[in-house]
């Protein structure tokens, strides 16, 4: 059973300042959970329903941090989810304070907001092999459970730092500064540089001017038909792709 | 002001059930009705919040369509979106019975169950200029408002068909059945055929058993890092993005 003071504490971390407040986080999902055991983030605790035992026996095997059975009303009361049936974690948040640019390329996001986009750009870069994100002050948050979940528990393998960009574009002249606009270069033409920060913007206003002005190169995925615009997940997919190809070619 | 007939119709268009009786669907979002209005499709009428007489103003110059003006609550109530300022379109549904592949590629979904991910899809069609898409039968419905929403306005620019795909492919033997499924070919060295339909399976399981064994190839989107999997609207992105280089090379 979870004493008040633990609930009182799940539930400040549905928010953003309570997260803040505590270094700590939810990770809510099956797949996240089992990703989660695997990777070096530190437990505070698990809390499984009752009626779902084996996902809490398996997790149990392999991590040491406390389990709390509650039943499946208070999961959901306790879960962000609409429908959670299994459980969650409560996870101490992990920072990057030494954070360095360690690969060739890596993605920079300028003012993302929506939570599903974040999480989806996470698990893109994992797929791709990115091991780390650059993100603009005013994205959203890495550790809100809407992002958390959409990774697909990709969250355990990404380093992430949030920057003022154009300082942050300072500090690394050595990288071309790559940005996804609708009037670039085709990427499918695109000779890619031997070093570069792929930059994507905000979901509805694109590149911020400011940035716009520290950028090298621009570069566009080609249209066929009639569609304005692409989602930015959907963006940030075919330009890793892309740049895959170009650099194993 | 409506009438309560027309209000109950327009709730009734909430579920599928309604919209199938009615053959009508809700347009919701200004970019969506603005996407509308450039279309052939058979606007009923509009309906529109008294506190935004722009948009209104806008549509009246080019549609013919009648427009009621509602207060902002009641257009909040009438709209299946969490937030609705505008106001919405009822629509008459399109029916393709004369549906003929025209394209030497075609996408074809084999049970796709969530409304965004269809409508991302639909997006992406429109973007790399696929005129037409073939869903499996118990695909999600093409005019639940979650997936018209999710399309930006592309829904009025794709015809689409739900059929039997074993049939189907049947029918279409001259078209190379490839499937997108995880330890196929490459894509990034695949050599696609004349004629093809790009199949992509459900969201949790891929594609089924039974359409498996009419695949004539598999391809697989390279991974460089421990994703497990990408989204099914992602793969659909980086497929398209491949196919399209690869036919103007």
């Amino acid at each position: 059973m979870l004493t008040n003071k633990q609930i009182k504490l799940i539930n400040s971390l549905h928010s953003k300042k309570g997260r803040k407040e505590n270094d700590l986080f939810l990770v809510e999902g099956e797949k996240s959970l089992l990703e989660l055991i695997k990777s070096d983030f530190v437990i505070e605790f698990f809390v499984f329903s009752e009626s779902q035992p084996e996902l809490a026996n398996q997790i149990s095997l392999v991590s040491k941090a406390p389990i709390y059975l509650e039943d499946a009303e208070n999961i959901q009361k306790l879960s962000t989810l609409v429908n959670n049936q299994i459980g969650f974690a409560v996870v101490q948040q992990k920072k990057f304070p030494s954070f360095k640019i360690q690969d060739r390329y890596t993605i920079v996001l300028d003012g993302i907001r929506d939570p599903g986009n974040l999480g989806t750009i996470i698990r893109i870069c994992d797929w791709y092999g990115f091991k780390q994100l650059v993100l603009s002050e005013d994205c959203t948050e890495f550790y809100n459970p809407k992002v958390i979940i959409s990774t697909m528990g990709s969250f355990s393998r990404i380093e992430f730092t949030y920057v003022d960009l154009p300082s942050f574009f300072k500090a690394h002249s050595e990288y071309k500064k790559i940005g996804a606009v609708l009037n670039g270069e085709n990427i499918h033409h695109y000779q890619f540089p031997e070093k570069g920060f792929i930059i994507l913007g905000n979901e509805s206003n694109g590149i911020r001017e400011e940035i716009m002005e520290c950028l090298d190169e621009r570069i566009t995925i080609p249209a066929f038909g009639e569609a304005e615009s692409l989602n930015v997940g959907i963006s940030t997919a075919v330009i890793a792709d892309n740049l895959k190809r170009f650099i194993l070619s």
